[in-house]
C-alpha cells in the first residue's frame, strides 16, 4: 500500500523545525540537536515522536515556562565507568545527547560508560541516543521513565509509565540491530495516532479498565482507573514480566539518578509528564572482541535470520532496525509522508511565530 | 491451597546435591558452588531449575562426557571495565559463578563491570548470578542463550531461545528487586512441569504451529516447526518486542562473547543445547549516588506500589523480587516441597551412585 500522504523533504523539515525552536527561545545549536532527533524520528517511520511533537508538545511546554532553555546541568561522578548528571529542566533531547556522549566517552576509556539523568524532560524516541553509539563502534543504551499510564497485572491503577528501552548494535555491511520499544504491549504514541486518525477501536490486549478487563474502545477508556497494559498482556503470557521492565527502567532512570520512582514523584498539575529521568549506556565492542569479527558475526546473524522460513503472509522475517533503515533510505529519497492534521499544526506554529511555511 | 507435597530440608538437599555431583566426578568446590545454586532455585519457587534437573539434565550431561569437569578458564581482558572468559565447556553453574564475581570485582574498581561468556553450559537460573550483586550493594545482571525454540512473529520456524534474563536491585529493609525472566511469553520449564504434571491443554499464547497459529494441546506439538511465542504475544501486541530481547540476549551471549549466535552454531546432535553463552555485569550503586539514599528510595517505591488498589481476586500488588523473598523465608522454615516424579529421581540417582538417600 503505497503511501498517499504529501511528502516534505528531510533536511527542510530539519531547518524548519530548528527555526522554530529557535524563534521559541531555545539557543541555535540546542535547536539544531532537536530539530536533527525529531526529524529522525520521522525519516524512521517513528512518527508519534517526530514533528508531529513540535507544536503541542514542545512548543507548548516552552511557552508555558515549564522547561528551562538555558540549563546548567551538572555531572557527578565517583568512579571512571559512571556519571550521574542534573540535567536542570533543560530540554530532554540537549540534556539526553549531552548524557549519551559522556557515557561514549567513558566507554571509550573503561571500556563501559553508564550516565543516569536527573531533573530533565521529555527526551522524544530512545533509539537516536542509542544509536550514537553505532559511529564509535559500540553497543548503545537508552531508557527513559514517563508519567504512570501503565498497570501492573495486579493493580487497578497505573504504576509505571510506558518506560521505553532501546538498545542500539553496530553490525557491517547489513544495517545496525535497533531495538526501541516501550515496556508497555503498545507505545502511548500509537493510542496518540488512533486517535489523530479519529480511530476509537482498538485492539485487545491494548488497555484495561480498573478491573483488568480489556478496552476496546477509546471511547469508553475511564480516567484515572485501568491503563495501558505491560508487554506480555494477560499474567499467564508474562504481563509480570513487561511490568518488570518497566519498573526496571524507572528504577535505572528515577532512583539510580537521585530523582525518584516516577510514582512517587510530587508534580504540579500543569507541569504533569513534563519530567523524564533518563539513563544511557554505551559498551565498546572491542573491549569484547575484534569490532571486524563482530561484525562480520551479526552480518552473519541477520542473513541466517531473514533467510528462515515464514508464517504466511509474512514477506521475510524482520529485525528491529533493519525494516526502520529501509524506510530511511525511502524517506530521504522520496522525502517524509506527514498527516494531514500535522502539516496543519506546522502551518499554524509558522504563523504562531511568524516564519515562513516553506515546506 | 497448601502444598501437601512431602518436604525436604534446604540444607540436607544442598548437601545431598553436593555429594551426587562428588559422586559424578565434579570437584569439591565446584559442586558446593552447583548445589547451592540449585536448590537455591528450589527455595525460591523456582522448581523448573532446581534438582528435577539434578539427574536427568546434568548427571546425564556430565556422564555422556558432555561437560568438560575440570576446566581450564581463561579470561581475556582490554579495558578495565570489561572481559571475555573462555569456559573450556565447564559445568555452566561454576563458569557463571566466576564470571560474576570478576563482572562484581571490576564493578567494584570501575563502576561498572561485564563479562561476556563462551563454550559454558547450562547455568541453571539467572536470578542467582544477578543476586550476587546485591551483597556487594550493586545491581546485578545475567543473560544465557540457549537453543533455539521460540519463533519470531513473522518465522514458521525458531529463531533464538527462551534467552532469559535476569536482573537484581537492592533494597533496604524490604526484600531486593529481582525480575528473572524468559524472553518468551512462558519460560521453558513451564511447559516441562506441565509435562511432568501429565497437563497438555496449556493457555492460548505459549506456543504457535508452523503457520503462526495458537497450539493449546502439547500432544498437537509438531516437532521443527512453530514453537514457543516471543514475550508479547500476537504482533499488535508487541511480540516483536519480546523476539527483539530474546535476540538482544543472543547477541550480547553469543556474539558479544566470540561465539556465534545460536542458530548458527554447529552441534554435535548428542550434544544439542548442551552449550551457553552467558553475559554478566554489575553496576556499583555508590558510584552513582549514596548506598543509603538510594536504598531508602527503593523501599518507599515497594511500600507505595504494595499500597495501591488492585483488580478483583489480586491480594497486593506484587514486585519481582518480594513474592520469592516470602517463599525463601517460608521453605527454609518448613522445607522445600518436592514433586513426587523428582523424588523418585532423586532415589534413582542415589542408587546409581551408591549414596545413601536421607532427606
Amino acid at each position: 500500500m503505497a503511501d498517499e500522504r504529501p511528502r516534505v523533504n528531510a533536511a527542510r523539515l530539519r531547518d524548519f523545525s530548528a527555526r522554530a525552536l529557535e524563534e521559541l527561545g531555545v539557543p541555535p545549536e540546542d535547536a539544531a540537536i532537536t530539530a536533527r532527533m525529531l526529524v529522525a524520528c520521522d525519516l524512521r517511520g517513528v512518527e508519534s515522536h517526530g514533528v508531529a511533537h513540535l507544536r503541542m508538545f514542545y512548543a507548548n511546554r516552552i511557552r508555558r515556562g515549564l522547561i528551562n532553555l538555558h540549563p546548567r546541568p551538572k555531572f557527578y561522578s565517583r568512579t571512571p565507568a559512571v556519571a550521574v548528571m542534573d540535567a536542570d529542566n533543560g530540554l530532554g533531547f540537549v540534556s539526553g545527547y549531552r548524557a549519551m556522549n559522556e557515557a561514549i566517552r567513558r566507554a571509550a576509556e573503561t571500556g563501559a560508560g553508564f550516565v543516569a539523568v536527573r531533573n530533565s524532560t521529555h527526551f522524544g524516541a530512545g533509539a537516536y541516543y542509542a544509536m550514537m553509539a553505532l559511529e564509535h563502534d559500540m553497543i548503545g543504551l537508552a531508557m527513559t521513565n514517563a508519567v504512570p499510564i501503565v498497570v501492573s497485572p495486579d493493580s487497578a491503577v497505573p504504576v509505571v509509565g510506558t518506560n521505553p528501552l532501546a538498545v542500539a548494535v553496530p553490525a557491517g555491511r547489513r544495517p545496525p540491530f535497533v531495538l526501541d520499544m516501550a515496556t508497555s504491549a503498545v507505545a502511548g504514541g500509537k493510542v496518540e495516532i488512533a486517535v489523530r486518525s479519529g480511530i476509537t477501536r482498538i485492539p485487545e490486549g491494548w488497555l484495561v479498565d480498573g478491573e483488568g478487563k480489556p478496552v476496546t474502545d477509546l471511547s469508553q477508556r475511564a480516567r484515572g482507573r485501568g491503563g495501558f497494559v505491560p508487554l506480555g498482556g494477560r499474567r499467564e503470557t508474562g504481563a509480570y514480566k513487561g511490568f518488570g521492565l518497566g519498573l526496571l527502567v524507572d528504577i535505572l532512570c528515577g532512583v539510580l539518578s537521585g530523582a525518584t520512582a516516577s510514582l512517587l514523584r510530587q508534580e504540579p498539575p500543569e507541569g504533569r509528564g513534563n519530567y523524564g529521568d533518563h539513563f544511557f549506556g554505551a559498551l565498546r565492542v572491542d573491549s569484547f572482541i575484534p569490532v571486524a569479527d563482530f561484525k562480520r558475526a551479526m552480518d552473519e546473524m541477520i542473513d541466517a535470520i531473514e533467510a528462515l522460513p515464514t508464517v504466511p503472509g509474512a514477506g521475510k522475517v524482520s529485525i528491529p532496525g533493519i525494516y526502520e533503515a529501509a524506510i530511511v533510505q525511502e524517506r530521504e529519497r522520496n522525502g517524509i509522508p506527514l498527516h494531514p492534521k500535522v502539516v496543519e499544526d506546522l502551518k499554524t506554529l509558522a504563523e504562531e511565530l511568524g516564519l515562513e511555511y516553506d515546506l
